[in-house]
């Protein structure tokens, strides 16, 4: 009986994930819960048991995509583990401009990335946390090399990421507008010169 | 009787923009149409004749940030016309300081000024049209100096600004950290070294 409810329950979870998939791909991520609940023939009750804040129902959309950069940064880390020079700035801005491409073209990934601690009653954010976590081997092999502005963190980048995917939305091509403004990010608007 | 009618129409006007200054104060760029025609005691018909679209309604409600923005950049391409060597990076720079301040406590402001000519009916951007333009002066003498990255735009600027505004809006410290990124941004996360 008891393994029958979690059965029930694991399918409704299951169909309410696939169909806010939908929802926020089409509308972004103020994709209505109410319309997720009735297109997934469940009350609101049951999406809000599942996914508690709408930032809960984000990161569980995203989870896959945070879980692709997690192990593209990890398979740049070992490549450049040749330790030749300037490759370890290289595959640190290769990965960064692979989170900009997927926060612009992923609805909904650069909400879920964005801060939240005070915000979300369970606290944390664990997308995030997961990404600034793969991406620290890159950032440290870069700084090592010099090629890093000084006390830059990881979750510096990725907030950086998220404000250029936010920022272009609107824009007719938002990915050659996120990378074209990363790129003079990358290089400064306006470096002073010593 | 037509007067009347203009003398109506105006006091509607300014009653359901003063509504939606709150509105928009309190909830962000997403207040609610229905909340502001509630409170301003009019029919949602008589909200979107005044404002066609949110982004009309979010334009006005910026109105006067932008236009202090504007007289900020007239004021300071103006104190730096005595031509010190390094001024007119100065003045760009605390131009766009004030630019991304703004962004972050005015909530609204960041989503007017975000790229719309394709989406919105009545096409263009006239909020980021008038800063675009107050801004050029002070971007083409800090380019005169060499300060300034080649064919940067004031728009370039202005949409990162949005995006450090969008990207910091959940944090803590919203403009600490806006400010901090800035600096990053200015300076360069990793520029090349000729």
């Amino acid at each position: 009986m008891v393994e029958r409810q979690r059965a029930d329950a694991r399918r409704n979870y299951e169909r309410i994930l696939a169909v806010a998939e939908e929802e926020v791909a089409a509308k972004g991520a103020d994709a209505s819960l109410e319309q997720i609940a009735r297109v997934a023939g469940v009350g609101s009750a049951t999406v809000r048991r599942h996914f508690p804040t709408r930032r809960a129902l984000l990161e569980a959309v995203s989870q896959q995509r945070i879980e692709a950069l997690c192990a593209r940064a990890r398979e740049l880390a070992d490549r450049k583990s040749n330790n030749r020079a300037g490759e370890g700035r290289k595959a640190l801005l290769e990965w960064l401009g692979e989170v900009v491409a997927y926060c612009v073209t992923a609805r909904g990934l650069a909400a879920a990335l964005s801060y939240d601690e005070g915000h979300d009653p369970l606290g944390g954010n664990s997308c995030a946390a997961a990404l600034i976590e793969a991406g620290e081997p890159l950032l440290r092999s870069a700084a090592r090399e010099g090629a890093v502005a000084p006390r830059t963190t990881v979750e510096d980048l990725i907030t950086l990421a998220v404000g250029l995917a936010l920022a272009t939305e609107h824009h007719p091509e938002p990915t050659a507008r996120a990378e074209a403004l990363l790129a003079l990010t990358v290089a400064g608007i306006s470096p002073e010169r010593g």
